[in-house]
């Protein structure tokens, strides 16, 4: 098959791909649960058609860049990051549309990454007698879609553990006083990754203590959100959420709990919040069974903003796939809080190895991404 | 006075004075306590001499020059990154000699930092008719002998503290193991700072638990250093350092403690070590006074590898100042060792603010270089 052999790509197949990449980028905060995808088509060396999925519901890359190339489609090269869809979905299949419009050729950056379906879109394409190519840029396109992959190949979320910290690695003092550690860049930077997150995870504890919304607050990510914040969810093994607290106020909230308690239940319900009920060990919750119910959910990435109990549990349980550490230069000295509270370690082997995926300076701050090598 | 008049220097100044700091660095490991300067001499634009201060009671940078220049320094112009003394120490005033040779015109980036004889080189000179200008790349020029100048002007040495940990703040487990956090290259690094030192300051505690030596290990450095060890000093207010200590062997170390034990204080000076008590509250060491002790012992610039007590008990006095933090991307939990075992903050607006002066990957390890903004 086709689709099996290297292929090689020419300068202007990475140029027209590099640009379908930008086009998908345009749905990096409003996609969701669907995945991030662009299109460019191309006619005797001339774009003629150009396109991204910008909202779930809405046409795919594909039939928007189809639609602006109109009758130029036909015999022309068409770019898609990700493999045209083969399935009746909330749309007709892709792939389709682009047999219809006559296309001669599909280079795409990557194959669905759902393994049940990857290639059949190609497949069907071929079938029509349409030369397919597939994995130029493949990583590219796959870190636009962390999340999305993720949730079709590990059925769990993408998570990203956001942590505010002095230099000295301390969160907040330790009478719980935590504003501001971090400076006003910092924090817009973080709204950021809040805004491409389907969901924030929290902990009952930072509820308790903060009472925060975690909610995007900037007006024109919001808006490139379609005005939908993410989910909140709060693991909150005893049910100690007050039905008052603000986060209740706004948008879609599942509390994670593993006590029953039908009236505070209940109550928690009124308030307007999603129960799920996850007894795990120690009665604790079931973190990795929590994250199968979010992907179960359609939620592709996590953002976790909470304090070192949620965020150690996370790490120990090895469910964190990365780290978005903001450093402030400041002290807080050894009583502050901690950044993760997990089982101690015996040996420096037990260590846990980070891999830095970015550094950089934010405002006076410093950011460094890192995943965690398993 | 012409030194009291805002200079006005030409490109050719802040070549010939870039050069001469060039030479300065030469002396970075060697000149202790002696600053580290460097003379260049120009005659019709022609670099006619040149020389470091490499090694105290060896001649100074301008002898160097002067004696490279020969008879082309009558009517040249000498650039040196130091005022040049009037004073009889080890070798004659170098104000004379430069008079002696016929120099024209003498410019220095900095006078002397001692505040009762900063102005006297240069007057000196100018009584001789001798054109004098300072200032020019002062800074740069400063940077180079912050612990020269420390000692001059505080009577204390410059005081880096220099630790490594993991990126969630931790130097070592809590069982005690510490070996390795950060990478071989980040330790090279350490070396560039200990060569640079006039001493190594540790605690007791770090004695115990690691039996360092603490010395310069690179053979290039210690070269440079004449093959001269840091002294090392331990701070030790109860005198649990045993006579049997690594440290004990090589080179000179004084350990500086509170409670008086004679026959313990007679082992360690049995073992070579040099005692100083200087009790302060608490039963412990009086640190402020002990930095004053090692100024006048003619110490310039002090590098702290320690654990979290002494590093915070520095802090907390306002004597760090500077931090060299090396950071692995590792993570500890918030079991294992902390940075700084400080007083307890009540308020965020009593956090230790810091100005980052230098950010670099070093190896795999990421390197903050900060000062407390006190």
């Amino acid at each position: 098959m086709i689709i099996n052999t290297p292929p090689v790509f020419s300068a202007a197949d990475y140029q027209y791909m590099s640009l379908a990449l930008r086009e998908a980028a345009k749905g990096l905060y409003g996609t969701s649960p669907n995945p991030r995808v662009g299109c460019v088509i191309v006619k005797d060396g001339n774009i003629v058609g150009y396109g991204a999925h910008l909202r779930a519901g809405e046409p795919h890359a594909e039939v928007h860049a189809l639609r602006m190339a109109g009758e130029h489609a036909a015999g022309a090269d068409a770019y898609v990051t990700l493999e045209p869809c083969s399935h009746f979905g909330r749309t007709p299949p892709c792939a389709d549309a682009v047999v219809k419009a006559g296309v001669k050729r599909v280079v795409t950056a990557m194959q669905d990454p759902n393994p049940l379906v990857a290639g059949n879109g190609l497949r069907r394409l071929a079938e029509h007698g349409i030369e397919v190519a597939s994995g130029l840029l493949e990583h590219e396109a796959k870190v636009l879609n962390t999340g999305f992959i993720s949730r079709m190949t590990r059925q769990r979320p993408w998570v990203r553990s956001k942590i505010a910290a002095s230099l000295d690695g301390k969160t907040g003092l330790n009478n719980g006083e935590s504003k501001w550690i971090t400076s006003p860049d910092a924090r817009q930077h973080v709204q950021q990754w809040r805004a491409q997150s389907c969901a924030i995870l929290t902990g009952v504890g930072t509820i308790l203590a903060d009472d925060p919304l975690l909610t995007v607050r900037d007006i024109d990510l919001l808006q490139k959100r379609h005005g939908v914040q993410p989910w909140r969810i709060i693991v909150d093994s005893q049910l100690r959420t007050p039905p008052s607290a603000a986060i209740l106020q706004a948008g879609r909230v599942v509390i994670v709990h593993a006590v029953r308690l039908p009236e505070q239940e209940r109550a928690l319900q009124g308030a307007g919040a999603e129960l799920l009920a996850l007894p795990g060990e120690g009665g604790r919750v079931d973190l990795t069974a929590m994250l199968h119910g979010l992907a179960q959910r359609q939620i592709n990435e996590v953002m976790v903003e909470a304090g070192a109990l949620l965020n150690g549990g996370l790490l120990n349980a090895g469910l964190v796939d990365e780290l978005l550490l903001y450093y402030a230069p400041i002290l807080l000295g050894g009583d502050a809080r901690n950044m993760f509270a997990m089982a101690e370690l015996q040996s420096m082997q037990q260590k846990i190895q980070l891999q830095t995926l970015d550094t950089r300076q934010v405002g006076v701050d410093w950011f460094i991404r890192a995943k965690p090598v398993m």
